[in-house]
């Protein structure tokens, strides 16, 4: 049984790390017992203590350090080597989502094996991928992709909802996870944006095929990433787009805003458009249609929320709600009630 | 100096062969010496000499032997190995533009080292990628980027044509190679198809910033990869298409063709709508718009060639014809005069 630390040393106010742990905290199968960020020692975290260093956290028992930050390029903060010995010459494992790999790195390599510690790198792609062969076309299931305007604005949360709710109603529901995040949730995936280019769509037709295999059979719910108006990540999202083969779109929005975060200058396209260009995006063979739409309203107050709602589907002519606030049941019948 | 033995043993036959062996030929600054294919040996390619063996290509005195195929999942025939030992141990340098690399294999490694000569995997991408900076909006010059309905329909060889015809008119234009073949040809550039699936746009953003310290600063001819409506590679399209942040875009289609090639029961979309999808999928801060459009009429008489030129133009609105065949003069108007 696995017991996390979360290492978010300095990081704890960047929004990716909320991603990780509250992702972890809420959908995964193994408790987090804390969280590690020296500027935020002493305060909890949904519940969880957050402790200032590796020796303070050992207190609560945990077997597993789980880099719970993303950062730009996916590399380590110079500051984070220390850290990494420490929890590995505590004796603990180290789960890493970055792009920067610690199995690769010899000195970390050489400490975890005196310290009989695994290291586990998330993003590690199989060495084996390959272009897609068409399988993704032959399930007998109904692949669901979120989709949305921006990074991190909770597509992956609302793949995990529906999928929650959809195995409350007694569907053979899977979640397919495609990031870091993702995979240290449900222990299994492809981090289809540290894949080589060529093969993102090979990868996550692999992870569909296995989704199904793992019991998704009447619905797949695949963890989006990126977005297609991402003038960085537009790549991984398109080959998610083409290698998951989805019949539905979920539409994930973070109500508000207008910009892509951390590109100024970068206007997001109104929802409408948002649909309009996914529709027109997926196959041929496969045409997708967006089911609906999931807005993010936490940062507004609930009946800005509702209203917020209502206009998103005034626009779009779309099913709107929130899922993670006003709970996922509304979109998930409009998933699996759909004539496909 | 080098001098090229071009690899294709079993694989002359294959479109991609072609590409890499004309492209070599025809615009590269390195002479193609010899061609090694058992199965055709004694024939000639454009005037080189086919060949049966490496023993059979050293009188011609090659320097370096080029991978000249591209392979599905990018992996070596097995039969390969020897060819690739033998090579070096005649003392040949490796140029290998798949995504296995031959700097990563041991035995070769050992073998190359021994015999004093270089392996260099065209495809192996900078350790040091990124996300795009912004830079690739602030180049005071003209991106072109080439799109097109399908894989190996003549995007690399109409962005060298209409290069090369620039800088005959008096343009500081430089090619940007993006792809094996491209690097082999130019003798610099990034294989975006190769990096991980993040860097994508940052990959190409570094790109365009090199081809303009190059001396593009009237035009950069940027080499368009796969297609935004290919089920295995509109993933790097994609990333390409905001990485580059071209001005305009050529279109490129092969004509008379209306399915993916080796992916049947996948059309292609008519011109109207690929223009329409490319134009869409621009980013906002960086509109492109399609200048024209480059059709490939190798496969058609004359007659029918200016016929489906005509076609292709009263489809689109736009100005269209073949470049190779017909001269590059009509299109490289479009795109230095098209007021931006």
């Amino acid at each position: 049984m696995k017991r996390y630390l979360i290492l978010a040393e300095g990081r704890s106010d960047d929004p990716h790390y909320g991603k990780t742990a509250r992702g972890v905290l809420k959908y995964g199968a193994e408790p987090v017992v804390a969280i590690l960020d020296s500027a935020r020692a002493g305060e909890t975290y949904d519940g969880i203590p957050i402790v200032g260093s590796v020796n303070d956290a050992l207190c609560f028992n945990p077997t597993t350090a789980l880099v719970g930050v993303a950062t730009q390029g996916g590399r380590f903060p110079p500051a984070w080597r220390e850290l990494l010995k420490s929890c590995i010459a505590k004796g603990l494992d180290l789960e890493n989502g970055l792009h920067e790999f610690v199995s690769d790195d010899a000195e970390l390599s050489e400490l975890a094996a005196r310290h009989r510690v695994e290291l586990r790198d998330l993003r590690k792609p199989p060495a084996d991928l390959d272009v897609p062969t068409g399988e993704n076309l032959q399930l007998d299931t109904r692949i669901v992709l979120t989709v949305g305007s921006d990074c991190a604005i909770g597509k992956m949360t609302v793949s995990l909802e529906l999928d929650r709710a959809a195995r409350k109603r007694g569907f053979s529901s899977q979640f397919v996870p495609t990031g870091q995040t993702g995979i240290a949730i449900a222990g299994w995936g492809i981090a289809v944006d540290a894949v080589v280019s060529d093969f993102i769509a090979g990868a996550t037709e692999r992870l569909v095929v296995e989704g199904y295999r793992r019991g998704g059979t009447d619905v797949l719910f695949v963890e989006g990433q990126g977005s297609i108006v991402h003038p960085a990540y537009s790549g991984v999202t398109m080959g998610l787009i083409h290698g998951s083969a989805p019949h539905l779109y979920v539409l994930c929005h973070l109500a508000e805003t207008t910009e892509i975060e951390g590109y100024p200058g970068h206007p997001l396209p109104s929802l409408t458009e948002l649909v309009e260009t996914h529709e027109r995006l997926s196959l041929p063979i496969r045409t997708a249609r967006v089911a609906c739409v999931a807005l993010n309203t936490r940062f507004l107050g609930e009946a800005e929320a509702r209203a917020a709602i209502e206009a998103a589907a005034a626009e779009t002519g779309l099913p709107a709600d929130d899922p993670v606030r006003f709970g996922p049941e509304k979109l998930l019948d409009t998933v699996v009630q759909r004539r496909l």
